[in-house]
Order: structure tokens, then C-alpha cells, then sequence
């Protein structure tokens, strides 16, 4: 028997929260000690999620009731905004992974511009790492505080880093074009999220405003060396998981589309979790449900120079609790794979 | 009583002829006279359309069968490369109504080079007229052969030709990104149409490579006065109907978001199917569900000259059988609006 | 042009407001006076439905802000428990058809049972009529006050009244199995409609307790001239529209199925909105959505005397906003299927 | 590293086939050597199936191209109809797990009956188990060849049995209302199972007539010591996974809804993969999807003495590949839950 770790779940009772929760059911070195969700604390999990019954797991509580003194990570679920000051109260000794948007942009004023008031724990800001695994993974491993990213930042990063670094395509004009389930909005009771609102239909949000652009050109200026602005348009699409990106860019003028697709292969030809596929096999949302994979592939455009680039994730896994879990398996030192290894549910 | 005209619809059997139906029967001015099925003659229409139980139709038959001499117009919604052969042998007394691709392109070489084999009924191409109604209103009175516009080029082209008419818009690096529901892949049992490999999930197809992207070409170059080259991209959502176009433009030097506004607000303020949304309600599929109406809204993007444009139809109506009843309707002086006054089926 | 009635909405906002907007858009003898929805009062009506953007309907109010003078007759579709407090204070001049449960049973002592406290208006109960039009049309053309009836009983009733009340099948041990659509459960925003606590799954609810089972009772008592006593077990399907009955019930011994059938078809061969399939065609809700019909089909079981009925409804439909019409048009002796010629929208 | 066992699946390409591949890719025991699809012989199974791009399965061949020589067992996913001919050209040596109903029907007269032709290898059916494995766990151990229950017989028998062994029900009057996810219908393409056939709506179908009607009789009339007779009437939900049975039976004179619930939870106290769930939280599919689980509550129904039972299973999982993996597990004394631990996919 291996020893395990103990692992508090901070908001447990979202979509994000009953991921990590079938995700660490077949994790040999977690031992789930406490979840949290304020709302419904004192309620056994199965009262929140019927198909959690029998789980042998601990009953829901307030975050201020757990005792940290045993507990070694955290995963934080919590609300935008809420989680800063949460997690800014938590013990020093805590690894804490944290799955909101609160240490995901690193520059204050850019913070403050889209979330509309000061950051609260900028000194946590600090030791933040943004934890897309693939491409922080030594940074990752010696981390107290991730800042998991973005769903639609991870399913637009991965294809596009490589290509930007190696300047296989321009910084400007990046167009990306995301269409989402509907998980993505989260588990409050909104009218506009009810299924007859939602199914059989189809729009965009967020046009031109959302969040996770400056989240993307953060990554992308890095990478790039340089500022970079994208257009991001997500849609919400009558579907519950997965994510799929629908890129349009520009090669730069050295290069081709075999070119890009041969450096996104190299990069990832010992990554687990990426798969750039062959063509005539387009990336589907349907790939990867459930698993935690991001597929790509790329097309030459008819429009001269122009590369059209689509990748799928899903987005409660590698779009949230399982780029979580890989990266603890990192932090650890565990198999990346360790509780990871699901093949796609299809149909 | 009013007279009544004595209409044709060919290949009956499919979604498009169901919608028809469905729009006719409300038809004061139309008598449905003859109804074929190649593969289901001898059926009534009952057999492949259980929800048209009792609606008096006239049997399926095949379509050397039909008397045409009674008949004054014929919609054909036969496949596409079937349908000119059968047009060319129609008699000329005859309006048609081809929802089909085959008269759409009226380069032959285009029409070569996109469809794999030389046109044959040439000398019918010469007297078809494109029909988008709002645009070509004065031919299609005149017209004894319409080309019925395809779903994707009416979602994309009503937004689109008003701008580029009037340059306030760049007829370079167009992006049309589109999302379709399933009917549009039509009725024919294919593995890759069914409910278990279609639902929950969401792919591209066609990436660069669709047919629709040279229709759309060619009234972009009829409006911009040059060649122009659009980049394509149609995803097959989970969702029986509707088409949502993302597209993504370039302002001209001199022109705003709120001068491409103006533009589209007085081309179709007197338009009964063509509406420019207010700002802040976004287009949905929902809001045209059953209807003709196209829905369109415009929002000036982050990246400075940028503008992203969205529009909403319902594929199987303003994308096919009631824009093709709005062309019977103004081809017979009736009013345009005709059988099409539709209330949106929501939810 | 034809002399309109003025008519008010109370409650617009909910999707059986909306429906029955959708439908009176077409009557040729209704204007739309006034809408109400009390938390949304002051919107326009395109500010909670963006379907009917461009509709010129009157904004939301209050429904105290209702001048109703000028008004002849109101629909309410405000939520049961409070609806008879209001049309208490409603003048007497109005017709009123009322679509929630709050005069469905005529019991007061039943009523409090099921509802949890005693009515509040029982005067008016008194001339209230059970509006199920097929069953009750000369009560309804004399009637100031419909009872709507509930979608489940309208599926149930249509199929085993004539059958009751012919004896050809028995009382005792009849089970209804229902299955409805998501809208059945109203807009209000609850976790448990969410589409992604929906799709892709199936539960029953209200097992042995649902209150349609007494109103449903209520009326087979009637035909059978004694009380009886029914399973009813109400189902969450997936999907928007419709509701599927399946009716398991025992012949009298004089009687067969083909008796059944020959009661059914001679019953409803003179009705518009109900059909008796003929044997291999099985009701489906696809046959009925967005319209007024009931279908009905009827297969002998393999077990000796057990009847086996199917019947679908669109219930936002004869459930609901559309025998409300129908109700309405029998009032005023206008064809009873004004307003209510729609083609089922398949798919 | 322990040993493993080599497995050749026969009929890959299915729905079935599929998912013995997602569950038995966790298979510590299991090596799969063989995947035969006739039709699709010589592709690479992520050529039918994209989502195992990268599972280094072998290809798809012709069962006539396997070497069955170093196989263990066989799972044969073949059509009804055309497994016992292969099946029964066998080598000895090998077990089969048959998830056809090939071998379901223990008396050839009512396998004729049923499937319209005499059985072709009755020989083999004497040596037959029927696995439903909580059922028949001594004799699936000792068996060569394994009869797998079909879905619907799964989810109605595991209430069922127990309580008819006891006489705690009547055998007489069974009611088994069943409502099934789409994916049951298999994946052949046939028009009636395209998406925009199936969405938004909902049907019955082989009312008093489907072939599982005799299956499930055949266990109830052993576990009652009588010929039992039920009424099954099976439906098909818009959605991929999942059954949902309602059974409406009587309970004998003597016992109450809670002496029922005591006799299930008795029954499966100790199983793994049954569960009786509390009053107050119904079955739902949604609690099982991809999981091995059958969750069953039980219901007094008001009317006296009538018992409604409801249950849920994945009709992929316990319902077909699952089961099948369970009895393989029991054959070859593992842990009967190995490879089967998941966690069910919500949302």
C-alpha cells in the first residue's frame, strides 16, 4: 500500500469540483480529506451529485471548518474574484493549485482593467506559476501556487506557442474562433443556461470582451517576444463538454504548412497528453471527452499564406481539473499520466 | 377563393421538401400538384413524413411520371450534378426554383474545377438568376430560372455585400467562420449523420476545401468589383437547425464599426427578413428558428480595423425552402411575405 | 379588415406566454392588448424573448398597471397557488382562460390535499370549465372561466375517455407512463434544469405524487360514472417539446382492440386536432411539435386483455397555449382551428 | 508485470466493440490481440473509431484471418442472427463471451418464434450460460461460453429477480415500461437513427412484439417456477447512453413496499455494482453513464398494493460490454470489479 496524500477540494460542488472528484477516484496517491462548498455545507457529496453515491467521500463544509494542519494540496474551485483573499488565508505549508482566474494574469493593471478592481493578494502573485504543463513543466515541479489556466487558453496555447517561438507564424492578426460546451458556464442556476434556452441553439458571448483574451496574449507575448493582440470570439455551443478552437493565422513568409506542422510534431512527439493528427483526421470534441488530450491539426488555407489550425480539448479535463491533476503529478514527481489514462467516451 | 398556381417539388423526400411543405401549406396562392421521390414512388408522403399524416398531399411518384403541362412552377431539390439533367429536359413553359448547387456558379470553369466534371445544361446557366431576394430582387421578378442561394453564402452574403458595395470594408483577408446545424448534411443514412456520432460533440469539415467558399467568392467579387478570396470554415454542430456565421473583416481606412452600422441599417431597414440587431442582443439561432428572417449584429474588436460581424439563419428556411418561396412570392407580385410570417419556434 | 378582440397575457414571460404569442400572431381576430410579467415589468418584451425582436408587442407591466376596460379576455399563465388570488380581483366583464392548475379540480377538499391549503376563491370555481375543447366544446362556448387543462391529463384524457365512457375498457389498473419535454418544468432558473444536468440523461419524478394523477382521476371519473384510481408516473426527457403517453389499461372482456380502435376513430373523425394513426405508424412527439394535434395509435398486448395506447402532444401546444386557443376560438364561435394551422416543424 | 490473457474481439467496429476497448484498455490482465470487422477489414481501428487514434490496437481483419491459436476468449459483438454459425466454427479451446441474443433463448421453439428461423448450433446452446453475473456467478465461473444479457432484460431482471424468488411480488400483470439512449440501436447507418431523426423527440417502438420480451420472461419464469407473461414496451430518448425501466408489478398479499425494499438491499448488499439507492433519490441514467452500476428505487404507488420500480444502467456498460468484462473477470477469478472502477461521466 502506497502512502497518500491528503487533498482538500475548495468549491466541490461545481462541475470543475465533481471532475477532480472522478479523476482522483483512481489516483493511487490522493486521499480526498475534506470538500468544501459553502452553500451546501453539511450535506453529504451525494446530495449535490446523485451519481457520487456510495463514494465513501467526506461530507461537504465551509472552508473556515477544515483544519488544514494535514491536509498537503489544495485544489481551489472557487469563484472568480472570491478565491484571491481564500487562498491569501491559507496555511504557508499548502501546495495550492487553483483553478479560478485570480493568479492567472501576472500584470496588476491588466488585472484590474478586466476584472474591475485591485488585485488582493498581489505578494501571492508572485510565486504564481501558470501551469500549462507542456510548456512550464520545470517551473511547475518546484511551484507552491499554480494558476491553472483557462479552458479556451489552453485549447489555443498549445497549438500556438511552438509556432510563435520557432516565428513560424506572425505575431499579428491571430484570429481564434472558439466554440464551447456549456459546462464551461458553470453549475449556477441562470436562466439563461437552462436547457430549453440552450438546446437546439447556438450563439456567440462575449465578443470582442472576453477574459481569456488577455489570458491568451499574455502566453502569446511571451512566446513571441513582443505584444501581441489577438480576436477571440467564443460560442456556446448545446453540447456539455469540450472545446474546440478554430484558428486562423498567418506563416510567416520562410515558411510553410508542412513546415508548422512539423515543428508542432516535434514538440510534442513525447508528450502524452497532445497529439498532432494526421491529415484527413480533423480534430472532434467528441476525441477527447472525458480524457485529458488536446488534438490538433492544420490546414493550408486557399488564401495564400494564411494556416488554419483547429484543436480540441475538453474542457473540464485538460481545460480544467485534469491539467490540474497532471500538474500535481508533476509537482510530486508522480507519473504525468498517473490517474489520466481514460480512453474518450464515445458515443 | 383565390386562384392558385399548380406547383412541382422534386425530390419531395428530403428536408428541404419537408420544409417546403410545410411552408406551402400556408400558401394562399399555391396548390400542390405533384410531389416526386425517385427512391420512394408509390409512396404517400406519410410513408417518409409521418408528421404529414392527413395533409391531403398527392402521393410520391418518380419525376418522369409527372404531367408537367398543368404545372406553372417546379422547386427542385434534387442532388447536386443530378439536377441540370433533369432541368434541361423540363418543359419551358416551367418557372424553376433549383435549390440545388448546379446553377450557382457561373463560371463553367468554376463550376469545373469545384464539382469535378464539366456543366451539363450550359445554356440554362445563361438565363439563371442568383437568387438572394433582398439583392437581386428585380431579376428574380423577371427570372424564369433561379439559382437558389446555399445556406452558408445566405448567412454570410446578406452582412457582407452591402459593405463591400459601398467599400467599408476591405475585400481582403475575409474570414467566414460558420456554424451549421445537422439538416444540412442532409436525409441520406450515413454513419458519420447519426445521433450517436453527432451529439455532444463538434467538429470542422471541409476545412478550406468547401464548395460554398466559390459561391460566396463569386457575389464578393460581383459586390467588390474584383476577384476576392475568403477564408471558409463550416462546423457541424449538435443541433438539428440554424446556421450562426462568425465572420471577421477588415474596416476600411476611412470607415468605423458604427459607419458599417449605418450602412447595413438603411440597406435593410425596409427589408421584412433582414434585421440589424441593437447593440448588446447577440445573434442566436433560436431567434430565426422556423422563420426566413436573417438576424445580424457588428462589434468593433479589440484589434484596431477589425470588425467581427455575426449573423443567425435557419438553414433549412432563409437557407433554402423560404428564401425559395420568398422568390416564387416576388417572381409572382404576391407579397413577399407570403406563407412566410413566422413567429420563431422558441424554445 | 376584420373587428379584433383585445386580449391580455398575465405572465408573459414564461415559456407558455411565449408560446401563446407565437401562436396569436397569427389570428386574424386577436390584438394583443397587454403583457405582464411582474419581475421583468418595464422590458420589452424583445428584452426577456429575443425572438420576438420587431414583433410591436406591448412592453411588460405589471399586472396591477392593467387598465382592463378595454379588454375581453385575459390568458393567465401566472404559476398555480397564486393565479386565483388575482382573477378574483379581475372584473367580470373578462373572459378568462386560465392555464395554471388553480381551477382544474372542483373538489375543495381535493384541491387542498394535493395543493397544501385551502382555495382561495371557490365562488369562481363554481363556474369554472375543465377545457379539454373535444370533451366539454358546449360548456366552453358558454363559459366566462376555462380551466386549461395540464399537458399530462390532456395526453391521457383524449385517448381513454371515449373508451371509459363506452366501457370498453375497465376502470381499475389503468397506469399512465409518461415522458415530457424540458419546458413542461417552466423558465424559472433552477439547478435541475440546467442543460448540463439534462442532456444526455433520463430520471423520473414526482413518482406517485405528481398532481396531475388527481386531475386526471377527476375526469376518468366522469366518463366512468365512479372513482377512479390511477399509476402515474411523469418522466424528464431530454428534449424541449413534446409529450408521449403510454397507457396500459385492460379491455372489458366484451370488448378487443379493434373495438377500441373503432370507439377512438369514430370519436375523432370529425375533430381537426385529433388523429387515430392507422396500425404501424407509432406516435412520435416529432409528428406534433409546434402544433395543435394529439396522436393517438392502440396495440393489443401479448398479455390476454391488456390494451397497450400511445399518445403524443406538443405540450407547449394542445398542452397548453394551444387548446387555450382552441378555447378561445370555440368561445367566439370563430373556426376552431384559427390561428392553429401549423404544420408540425419536423426536424 | 503480470501475465495477461489474449482477447480477439469480434465485431470491433460496433458501439459494443468500442467500449470493451475503453473499458478493457484498463484491463491488467488483458492483452487485446485480435479485432476482426468485416466489412472494415485492413483499416486501422482509428480509421472507425478517431478517439482511439494512438491506443496501438491492432487492425481491423477479417475473423477468418485470425489466428485463434494464442487466444484465450473471444467476445463476439456480431450481429443477431450470424453469430452462431461463427461462433460455432470455434476452436474448443477458446471461452466466449457472446453479446449477440444468440444463445439468450434456451428452448430452440421460442428462439424460432422470435428470430424467424431454426437456431444453427443448438449443440453450443446446451453448454450456454446466461450471465447476469450477480445472478449466476457459480455457473459463469465454470463456463466455456457466456450468453451476455441484453440491456433491456439486464435492467429489469435485477429488481425483478430477487423479489419473484420471494414471492414478494405477483408474476402475474408485469409492466416494464423501458426508455433507451440511442446508442442501443447499434451503429449500422440507417435513416430512422440520424440525428435530425432522433433529436427533440421521442417514440416507442416494437410495442408487444420486441425480441427481449421472451428473454426477460425466460429468468422471471425461473425465478417464479412458472411461464410469466409481461408487457415490455421500449422506447427510444434523444440521448447516446443510458436505460431507464419503470416496472409497474403487484405485491402479493402478504408483503408492503418496505418488505420489498428490504429484500433488494438484502439481495445486494454486497455487490459492487448494485445499488439500492434511499427514498428521495430517484434513479437516474445520468448516475451510471459509463459506469458498470444498475441504481433501483422502489415506490408504494397509491394505488393499493401496486409496487413501482425504477431502474437505470448504461445499456454500453452493464448493459452490454461491461456485464461482459464483469463475467471475465469471474471466469478467470480476478476481482470482479477490475477494469470496471469508474466513476460515472457528469455531466
Amino acid at each position: 500500500m502506497q502512502s497518500r496524500i491528503n487533498v482538500a477540494i475548495l468549491g466541490a460542488s461545481g462541475y470543475t469540483g465533481a471532475e477532480l472528484l472522478r479523476l482522483l477516484a483512481g489516483h493511487p496517491h490522493v486521499n480526498i480529506a475534506a470538500l468544501t462548498g459553502d452553500t451546501q455545507a453539511g450535506k453529504p457529496i451525494e446530495a449535490v451529485y446523485p451519481h457520487l453515491f456510495g463514494s465513501q467521500l467526506p461530507a461537504l463544509v465551509r472552508h473556515q471548518e477544515v483544519d488544514f494542519t494535514g491536509i498537503d494540496l489544495v485544489f481551489a474551485c472557487l469563484p472568480h474574484g472570491e478565491t484571491q483573499a481564500v487562498i491569501a488565508e491559507l496555511p504557508q505549508h499548502l501546495k495550492i493549485i487553483d483553478l479560478s482566474a485570480d493568479f492567472r494574469l501576472f500584470d496588476p493593471a491588466l488585472y484590474e482593467t478586466w476584472y474591475g478592481h485591485a488585485h488582493q493578494a498581489m505578494h501571492l502573485q508572485g510565486e504564481a506559476v501558470y501551469g500549462l504543463t507542456e510548456h512550464a513543466r520545470a517551473q511547475v515541479q518546484k511551484a507552491r501556487l499554480i494558476a491553472n489556466p483557462g479552458c479556451y487558453p489552453t485549447s489555443a496555447l498549445l497549438p500556438l506557442l511552438p509556432l510563435l517561438k520557432t516565428r513560424h507564424i506572425l505575431p499579428e492578426g491571430i484570429i481564434i474562433d472558439s466554440k464551447s460546451g456549456i459546462t464551461g458556464a458553470g453549475r449556477s442556476a441562470k436562466q439563461a443556461n437552462l436547457f430549453a434556452e440552450i438546446d437546439g441553439g447556438l450563439s456567440a458571448y462575449g465578443v470582442a470582451s472576453h477574459r481569456h483574451a488577455p489570458e491568451i496574449e499574455q502566453s502569446l507575448g511571451w512566446a513571441a517576444g513582443q505584444d501581441v493582440r489577438v480576436s477571440f470570439t467564443p460560442h456556446l455551443i448545446p453540447m456539455n463538454r469540450g472545446i474546440l478552437s478554430t484558428i486562423y493565422c498567418m506563416l510567416s513568409p520562410a515558411h510553410s504548412a508542412a513546415d508548422a506542422r512539423h515543428v508542432l510534431e516535434q514538440t510534442y512527439k513525447h508528450e502524452r497528453f497532445v497529439d498532432i493528427l494526421p491529415e484527413g483526421i480533423m480534430p472532434s470534441t467528441h476525441q477527447v471527452r472525458g480524457t485529458n488530450r488536446c488534438v490538433i491539426n492544420l490546414v493550408a488555407d486557399r488564401t495564400r499564406g494564411r494556416l488554419i489550425i483547429i484543436s480540441a480539448i475538453d474542457n473540464l479535463v485538460k481545460g480544467a481539473a485534469g491539467q490540474a491533476v497532471q500538474n500535481m503529478n508533476v509537482m510530486y514527481h508522480w507519473p504525468e499520466d498517473t490517474a489520466l489514462m481514460h480512453t474518450a467516451m464515445f458515443p
